[in-house]
């Protein structure tokens, strides 16, 4: 896998992620079950924040969650195992030298990696080689250039241009979401149909005014201060207005939308 | 009403709206139906591009469709009666100078009339006098600043906030989508519940492609140019090339991004 992953691995950031899966879940995941007796394989699972809600919402599939990052994978373990979760088989393992067989599952699983790396179509093109015949690939990406919010605040733009800059200095694309149609037709896969999530925030919806807002998107941009510092890509003062602006739109008047980017295929049949 | 209207009353930008109409119309207004018998003010009809859809999807309600535009309420009348439409009664009439009784309304409906207008929050109150207590207004409007798309391009951005900018200088908000749920609680609604509506396009959806990025966005941005040019918001050079990227985003591997919002509330009941 190439590139360091921009949001590290620390506790704070584990948090996050939780705190992402548990607002965004029904948004994201409500559509997506496996039948009784299907082989998935989630691809980059992490710290398991997906593979919870995956194997949870079908408990007669069985996952194979692989990660590059062994400590990852050790905190995924022990989260499915919390869960009391026994559908789920760990490896640790890099998409771009999979230790598996071709055509061994029936469905890939994909959320919040491509993101990182910079082949992300060489990167579905492998995972279509583990797919039968006729199996399905979902993906699922965020994209950094969605947000839009009220106020309005060019320094809270400018603050999330930090890390998409730092995210492609690292390999990785911050507005890959947007992309994933182009990205799954060029891997080859067939059937290839992309749906908008937008997380539509107001006042009215306050579980995700604290949930998504607060706790997800402002403290993922509070997280790269000192890294959008230390690059200079941006003056403290202009950061810390820009955080100070998104945390603004959480007030009874703010606004805030995101769109996550969830793409479904079918590995093509040979004729 | 105060402002120029922008976007201008010749022939193509009638069109404009049909083909807009046309293309979203159930993104739009699928769950917009109204009660055999009941009384709606649609307030701001222009041309009428909403109103046909309203009054045949709702064939047992009567419309009162307003315009301050006596050309809008001509051409208007002239596609309810070419569509063999009976339910809908038009007048020339200003929101903020209203020839009709309090209280008369079950429903009000202002659709792409907001944006143009320099106190939405007074028109939306006044129109919130015209319901009787519990009946309800419905608001659509788009926010410019939610577009995105594939290839990115900040020439096409740079277009795109022209439209934006002069707009503004005619008194109106072309981001006022983001908006809709504080204003709206700030004219006094109850109740109050805004999602939003993506118009999601890549080559998957070629009605799209064809209806809504190139015939209905990126037409719009082209009507622009010369009041553009003459603000000198813009290089021609840069204007044009923003226009050619917009296009480009119609392209097999392009995807072009579109926010509108729907808000609908309660009037309130005296306690």
């Amino acid at each position: 896998m190439s590139g360091a992953y921009v949001h590290g691995y620390h506790a704070r950031e584990n948090e996050r992620l939780q705190d992402q899966a548990g607002t965004l879940v029904d948004l994201l995941h409500a559509d997506t079950t496996y039948l009784v007796g299907s082989k998935v394989l989630e691809a980059g699972c992490g710290v398991g924040a997906q593979t919870v809600t995956l194997a949870r919402r079908s408990p007669g599939a069985r996952f194979m969650s692989i990660d590059v990052s062994a400590e990852s994978i050790a905190e995924a373990k022990q989260r499915i195992d919390t869960a009391g979760l026994t559908n789920v088989e760990f490896r640790q393992a890099d998409i771009f030298d999979l230790p598996l067989n071709p055509e061994s599952f029936d469905h890939v699983f994909v959320c919040f990696v491509l993101e990182h790396l910079s082949r992300p179509v060489e990167a579905l093109a492998i995972l279509n080689t583990m797919l039968r015949p006729g199996g399905t690939v979902t993906v699922i990406e965020g994209d950094h250039g969605s947000a839009f919010f009220h106020p309005d605040s060019p320094d809270a733009h400018a603050a999330i241009r930090c890390q998409v800059e730092l995210q492609r200095q690292a390999g990785g694309n911050a507005l890959i979401g947007r992309q994933l149609y182009p990205l799954m037709i060029e891997s080859g896969f067939g059937a290839v149909r992309v749906s908008p999530r937008m997380v539509y925030v107001d006042a009215s919806r306050p579980e995700l005014v604290d949930g998504f807002t607060r706790k997800t998107f402002t403290a993922m941009i509070e997280g790269i201060r000192e890294s959008a510092l230390s690059a200079r890509l941006i003056s403290p003062e202009s950061f810390d207005a820009g955080v100070q602006h998104l945390h603004r739109t959480t007030k009874a008047d703010g606004v805030f939308c995101y769109t996550f980017f969830k793409g479904i295929g079918e590995k093509r049949r040979v004729a």
